[in-house]
């Protein structure tokens, strides 16, 4: 199911960084924190025993320490009986309480979000806070459902792998409605969030071994769910927008189970696949049938600027309705709130039976009542809320770039057309592991852009997401200013 | 990632017979609906297209019904262009609409839950209605969270791969204090509902193809996540209770992943396992480290009788605190209410700690505020519901029973100690099976046995649920009791 991130008993310096996550966010000596995280990762097997750690010296250069830092938590560890070092054989995590079982995949995206580390300013995670009008949903859920809509969940059993039966139909409303995607209930299925979505997806469609092209960068949780299904991940350049020819190279060329893009204010670039391009991906998908293209349209209501919006991928694809094989996913996390964990899937019946299934066998629905709850909000207040964010989302982004050009003038970036993120580039030569490492050591956390790369490529880039409140993201730029090197 | 369930393009008529579920609980002719219901499952990819369907007097028997039934239902499939039948090669299904991709292992039991066809009395689903405490809290929470503790959730960025803090430790400390079982918040995870709890082990500790052993029958629920998970999985009889012996026997041969046991009130049978067992079970474990034992107490508030709490087995294997293969999975889904889906793993923080990784790739956390009200009834309301379902499900159970014992005097059952369900055999030679695709056409939904067995035997008895109403109950059993034929 999974495959360890280090085949030959060994882990690399930067795997090794990417699973110590936030651990310079607390008090005390660099030697001790460095030391207290790489033995906390050998307690819960995600360093297992044998496993020979990278060189002091280069895992010194991966997190932007001293050797002397690394050598002195090695030193920690023998001491405490956690690692053992042999002249020629390096050092090795000592066997001790670990369990028998399989190690996952090393993620560092998610290793900040498991982390219990707390920075100063998080720029880190695209999350937003809960809308007002959703807060009060949750808070007092009679103001928006009637005694009628309340029974109709409560008097159930409570279990809706399809989804509550008043969501689907909200959500199908919505997508016919709002986003220009007509659909039925059918033909949705309601998940935990956009993450269970994909999960889901990749779980059903794509066998161990095949390949999946997505672009290059792309939203990090699709790569830990590929990489823990073990597809063969392609990743297909996109930093300045995706050009459809190379699409249409990798998928005649590689023939892949699954395609993944994010053609609506791209996670993280920010960016709009043009008109054009969305044509000419819909008449890849009606070549390739065999192919399952994901549209992720999670970001596709957080638009920075005014405009028409285009349709998406599967609006498109409705020319050829014998090819059901363009699926929407998408999610009201950032738009309100990451917490309600509602997100959905469109497509074929077919296809929405398949999930649906694989659903039951993975938790027999999501959580019940608050899909009452859910539904309600897009019936009602939803306009209300798309205006609240927009504003939300405007100063939020006008403070981070305003801030960048004043203090960072090297930083480039292309200029998002919505969405919760910067895709920046720093100047010269610099190497963003590097530079998040020094920035966490000053209070802020930021995404390295090998960690949002298929390929592990883009350590020249930062993702900074601009959801903390203006003040915050001023404070913070400022903090990654006053660092020095080659970032300036 | 699945297998598909035929192997040689061919389906076999009792594995098709699963994959029809609740075909005949509707209106119309049975070739009808039974015609209806094959061309859906082709649409879905469920039947892909080249599959070769059972002949016409294997599937007539497998379903209870004549040959000129199933004749004639494939004819509606020919004519329909769904199906095509040549000299010597049987009746295939036609390639049509069908999308290419992988098929899942067919489930018969979650059929049932995922079919639309409404029966008169689903004795089938182990479902217990909301508990008024529970209704209430989720309609008002303000009734039990103070303003302090609403915003604690409302003001965070809502994802908690962990579970929200308040539930994590309101769970320890309800399995410390209640259920006998030491524990921290660090050695808890909050899952959706003890599925995902048993998806996420499996996901997390078992690779395709290692042996997993369980009792026979068990939770189908399991047994789907097993087989979609190409788990090699090995039944050990417990009709009359699991022999430890055998347990021992098949650990030493078979060294599998895992170890799945309900030994409170096991689902099917409702019997408990005797404390010198759950010794012996301990004292295996201790032996045999690599192996990963699961206790599932997800009915183990559910006592029909009053006695002394018997301790879980992960409570007996704290004599070696240093072999944590000892794992708890629970829900409040049978006490408080399916639709919470909330269930919890309680294991060794090593153990949590890679689980925590798994589910922040599969959903990111599940629902977040709910979460809340669940910690606050734990810490308030909890031992109110356990007394109004405790006299609940007695009503239930000897309404049942008497309307059995009563009625359809040859039926047979070990006496249940606690859970929801009786594990009944039919007098003589009959086919649960057929028995129960009979049962369908009278109204009433009950489970063959073979759907909880690991190795499909079991086929001389049923599992009925008593979650009915009384009067329900009793109607079911008149129902089940004017079916002619062997069952009597």
């Amino acid at each position: 199911m999974t495959q360890p991130a280090w085949s030959s008993s060994a882990i690399g310096a930067v795997a090794l960084t990417d699973l110590l996550g936030h651990w310079s966010a607390a008090d005390g000596p660099l030697y001790r924190l460095l030391a207290t995280r790489i033995a906390r990762l050998a307690d819960t097997g995600e360093l297992p025993a044998g496993l020979r750690l990278p060189a002091e010296r280069d895992l010194a250069a991966a997190l932007s320490v001293s050797r002397n830092t690394v050598a002195a938590a090695y030193q920690v560890l023998r001491d405490e009986g956690m690692a053992e070092s042999r002249q020629g054989a390096g050092t090795r995590i000592v066997p001790h309480r670990t369990t028998a079982a399989a190690v996952h995949r090393a993620n560092g995206f998610f290793a900040g979000l498991l982390s219990e580390a707390v920075v100063e300013a998080d720029l880190s995670l695209a999350a937003v806070d809960c809308a007002p009008q959703v807060a009060a949903a949750l808070t007092d859920p009679e103001t928006l459902l009637d005694r009628a809509e309340r029974e109709a969940v409560i008097r159930t059993d409570g279990y809706f792998p399809h989804g509550l039966p008043e969501l689907r139909s909200a959500i199908a409303s919505h997508l016919a409605e709002r986003l220009g995607l007509p659909a039925t209930s059918a033909q949705v299925i309601v998940t935990t969030g956009a993450q269970q979505a994909l999960d889901l997806l990749i779980r059903t469609e794509v066998l161990p071994g095949q390949p999946v092209a997505v672009e290059d960068p792309t939203f990090p949780g699709v790569l830990d769910a590929l990489h823990r299904a073990g597809a063969a991940v392609i990743g297909m350049p996109a930093g300045q927008g995706l050009d459809p020819e190379r699409l249409e190279h990798v998928v005649r060329t590689h023939r892949p189970a699954m395609v993944y893009l994010i053609p609506t204010h791209h996670n993280p670039t920010g960016l709009v696949m043009p008109a054009g391009s969305r044509h000419r991906v819909a008449r890849i998908a009606a070549a390739y049938p065999d192919t399952l293209f994901i549209d992720d349209m999670t970001l596709a209501e957080l638009p920075l600027h005014d405009g028409s919006r285009i349709p998406p991928l599967a609006a498109l694809a409705q020319d050829h309705p014998e090819r059901p094989n363009v699926v929407s996913v998408g999610s009201l996390s950032k738009l309100y709130w990451g917490g309600l964990r509602t997100g959905w899937i469109s497509g074929s019946e077919g296809l929405i039976a398949r999930l649906v299934a694989a659903k039951a066998a993975a938790d027999l629905g999501s959580t019940a009542f608050q899909q009452a709850t859910v539904a309600a909000l897009l019936r009602g207040p939803h306009e209300d809320i798309v205006k609240w964010r927009g504003e939300w989302l405007r100063a939020r982004h006008d403070a981070l770039t305003g801030a960048l050009r004043a203090s960072l003038p090297g930083w480039t970036w292309p200029e998002p057309d919505g969405g919760l993120c910067l895709w920046a580039r720093l100047p010269g030569e610099a190497d963003s592991s590097a530079f998040a490492q020094a920035a966490l050591r000053h209070g802020v956390a930021v995404v390295p852009g090998r960690l949002l790369s298929a390929g592990s490529h883009a350590n020249d880039h930062v993702r900074l997401a601009f959801t903390q409140p203006p003040d915050a993201l001023r404070a913070a730029v400022r903090q990654l200013a006053a660092i020095p090197g080659p970032s300036r």
